[in-house]
């Protein structure tokens, strides 16, 4: 008998150790990189070109100044800016302290930044130029001010260098040549993002390296992205640490093409002098893309993938863009999921649909990334799964380890986030019968009219069929006597202002069960989130005049 | 004051639950592809083709009946069988019980195999038809002997049934909607692989659900591989778990197809009738291709890609093999490490050298995969590490999740293989300027003549070089006036039958320092491990006979 029976050998003398056992830490990627293509080109910001020997280099530098100012472990290092090189590198340079990287919406308003900043106890904080006047403001309101680096980047067309020493001076004071150490556990925070809440305080995301690590990988995996890829930078690098493609496309030895401002111009240059062959946008980006696309103009014989998420992408758009040559990933996650989770995985079968069929099976969210261990859609009452059939509505839940670690600061709002150990996005979907999950809503934007549940997301898809609308968002108007009516906010084409109300109300009753029709329609420009999304609280507000 | 003064607020109330932590576990990947791509083909054995949905009820069907076979967490399930759907459904059905799979070397004598069943403390063994007799020889010296499940395969040309039940029929009283679960701990074994040890017993190596998963992952993306490849198993799945390809291809959702023998008509037929488009092998494998092909026969218009490890591909083969359409990938690693855990990445400014430089350039053993943290060349007493300079001889080691948990109940051998923190490989190697490592022998077949070191493997790439060898193995020859002296045993092309002796010593004579040339050349057959290495235990032997 041997001297191990009863026991599970498996587990006797066979522990972790230094040599077997390495915290997860999408920083590896960045040494893997720069020590094997050194001279690839890692970054391109106008006619600014860097390799990754030089980047790892200016990273380390960034970690070991921040590490002589005291920067650490557990504290936050803030940052506005657009898609430049310093923006890129503090997604290295900051984690490589063992500190937190809180990337701020540069689109939001000195209040909200204010709050974060004294939210997240922001030790340090790095400002482009161009948001010098807001940062200024937003400092004001601080009890406990943080220490202020200005970024003068050389394509900022204004602004103000606020800070007490600027980004290239403070870089000189570190060391090249830092000896930087990974997290010791990779549960240990690497970024802070604040969801742009609508309504209440903004709720500050934490990511971990672990879960950094595998949605970087998550990206490659979904995309089956090959060596070197050339990345364009339209989604912003503050919103969800820019999806975590930071990462991804380091890992993968890529080139990361910057870009301050999204127009379609730069994105067409940068496709035809870099030969970019991935982005990541929403939907309105390739809306833009296809408005402003000059056939004669605009040529290019590589292949070019999209990734977009956050809102469905119109068949009219994936039509014209697989058109345009443009290759068309749908994707979908929150910002609690480190952006992207969820992909519309593409079935072979599906090519032989004609485009009308193809775009309705792509605009579905689908099915979960391999990083992701679960994707459910269940009653959140009873916590059951819904069954598959296409029609009963449910809250889409997850779980895995591309599930944020919690938001700060904010235990009862984490809880109720994780209730029963599943993530609980907000977000109301149907399963089909292929597996495939599809959004009827946000939970609380669904309408419900004489009892019956109606999508607005439904509706909002139907009028984007109608050759004459640009935009569309639906929301729920108070009804004495159905409780809620759907009211259409509708912004026209240009070439189209002669459509009216009743034009469009007659065509929805040909695409959709009579109580689902807009009793309301209101002409006129939508407002947008700092993240492009329309937001429906002031549409809401809208509504009260309307009376 | 925050309430959190003082406080790292990244640690505070943002625990692991099980929303945001899931044990990391490639059986995952399974349950993936099977739920989206379900009539995909998953396996093709023979004119047998199984989906995935199905390949997935059976792997349920086989944990089901195991499970109520009394398996679970802590026991061994041990497997004799070529490359055959039963193989590969073991590498999921066996872990999901939370067993662990021991896959047996099907070369190996029945002393061999009852001292690994014994170790293990095997308690069910799944043994093809074809290793029926082999098995129960084995079996005979076992005190405790475990339950023995037959494999009835079609293909198997002659055998024995020697179990208590067939496979099919074992199958059968399973539940194929059988509900399994992951690891509890990442930690937990999945798998155990004897090294195929060339003196004393053989060492078991444990695998845990971690590294699988993520060395699954780090082929896929050293790889490039994009959805649904076709992968022919010509490696076998019993060697380090297939390098763990039975675990990426299925989370690529792509085709296992299966080989009971390698031969060169076999692997074409395949590549033409199933468009096979990756496979693994041993440069043996390669060379075996090289001389049976025929270009006449032979036409795939589809770019086929093959990963080989075990020893250097010679020049001449790779230049063979590129000419006949395949791209190769040189990989490295040990069964210590999952297999391949090293990559000789390829850099783009080589396709513009000869052949001759590619191919030395592609000989070497490159980086270290994205999943391995750590790859270094190193002093073994002093750890410290090798100047990259090319010439100064060390030992590899290894750091990374990728690295084994340890060699079952053999603590003393774990803590030696694991001392100062690094995994020891017993490879030395140089490092080269660019950071890529280039293995110059095993420490124990390093020659050391005259108090210099020679590289046995060095000697061998010059005789590979010479057109009339088709296998050469250099080892040390002990010497009076030197120690040691190099001693070739050279194996002739049928072609080549008159080159001599002094031809060839005076061809080394041109090609490296006098003091490495072989002092003595043996001609004729060589001998072959169960893994196809050629054994110098076995030369060094020989040697004996020489006086």
């Amino acid at each position: 008998m041997s001297v191990y029976a009863h026991k599970n050998i498996y587990e006797l003398e066979l522990e972790r150790n230094d040599a077997n056992h390495v915290p997860l830490s999408p920083l590896t990627f960045l040494e893997r990189t720069a020590s094997t293509f050194p001279n690839r080109i890692a970054t391109i910001h106008g006619k600014r070109k860097t390799t990754w020997a030089s980047t790892y280099k200016r990273c380390r530098q960034l970690a070991s100044a921040l590490t002589k100012h005291g920067v650490g472990i557990g504290d936050t290092v803030s940052i506005i800016c657009p898609n430049t090189p310093a923006m890129f590198e503090a997604h290295f340079g900051v984690p490589m302290t063992g500190a937190v990287l809180n990337t701020v919406n540069i689109r939001l308003d000195a209040e909200n930044i204010g709050f974060m900043l004294d939210h997240s106890e922001a030790k340090v904080v790095l400002v482009d130029k161009e948001f010098g006047p807001v940062i200024r403001k937003a400092l004001a309101s601080l009890s406990h001010p943080p220490f202020v680096i200005s970024i003068d980047d050389d394509l900022a067309l204004k602004g103000e260098l606020i800070g007490s020493i600027e980004y290239e001076d403070f870089l000189a004071q570190g060391d090249e040549d830092f000896s930087w150490e990974g997290p010791e556990d990779e549960w240990q925070a690497i970024s802070l993002n604040y969801t742009s809440g609508t309504t209440g305080n903004p709720k500050g995301v934490v990511y971990h390296h672990r879960g950094a690590y595998l949605n970087a990988l998550g990206n490659q995996i979904v995309w089956g992205m090959d060596k070197h890829p050339v990345y364009l930078w339209t989604l912003p690098m503050f919103h969800c640490n820019g999806w975590c493609f930071p990462w991804t496309i380091t890992a993968m030895a890529g080139t990361h093409v910057c870009l301050r401002q999204v127009n379609a111009k730069d994105i067409f240059k940068a496709i035809q002098e870099h030969k970019v062959a991935y982005f990541c946008g929403a939907p309105i980006v390739l809306g833009m893309l296809v408005n402003e696309f000059d056939a004669a103009s605009m040529k290019f014989d590589h292949e070019v993938e999209i990734m977009t998420a956050g809102a469905a992408p119109p068949a009219a758009i994936i039509e014209s863009m697989e058109q345009m040559g443009f290759q068309i990933h749908h994707t979908y996650g929150l910002t609690e999921t480190y952006g992207p989770s969820v992909i519309c995985d593409w079935q072979e079968e599906w090519n032989k649909e004609p485009i009308s069929e193809r775009a309705r099976l792509k605009a579905r969210q689908g099915v979960r990334y391999h990083v992701l261990d679960g994707l459910s859609v269940r009653d959140p009452k009873s916590m059951e799964p819904v069954p598959a059939d296409g029609e009963t509505i449910g809250e889409i839940m997850m779980r895995g380890n591309n599930v944020m670690k919690g938001y700060l600061k904010n235990p009862h709002a984490t809880e109720e986030a994780f209730a029963q150990g599943w993530f609980h996005s907000g977000d109301l979907a149907v399963l089909h019968t292929d597996g495939y999950i599809e959004i009827r809503d946000r939970s609380k934007d669904i309408i419900i009219s004489g009892g019956e549940n109606i999508s607005s997301i439904e509706i909002e898809g139907v009028l984007y069929r109608h050759p004459a609308v640009i935009e569309a968002a639906v929301v729920a108007r108070p009804d004495e006597k159905w409780g809620e009516t759907p009211c259409a906010f509708i912004n026209l084409k240009a070439e189209y202002s002669h459509v009216t109300k009743e034009e469009l109300i007659s065509f929805c009753r040909e695409h959709m069960a009579g109580f689902k029709v807009p009793k309301t329609i209101v002409f006129g420009e939508l407002p947008k989130t700092a993240t492009g999304k329309i937001p429906k609280f002031i549409l809401r507000e809208r509504l009260k005049d309307l009376d």
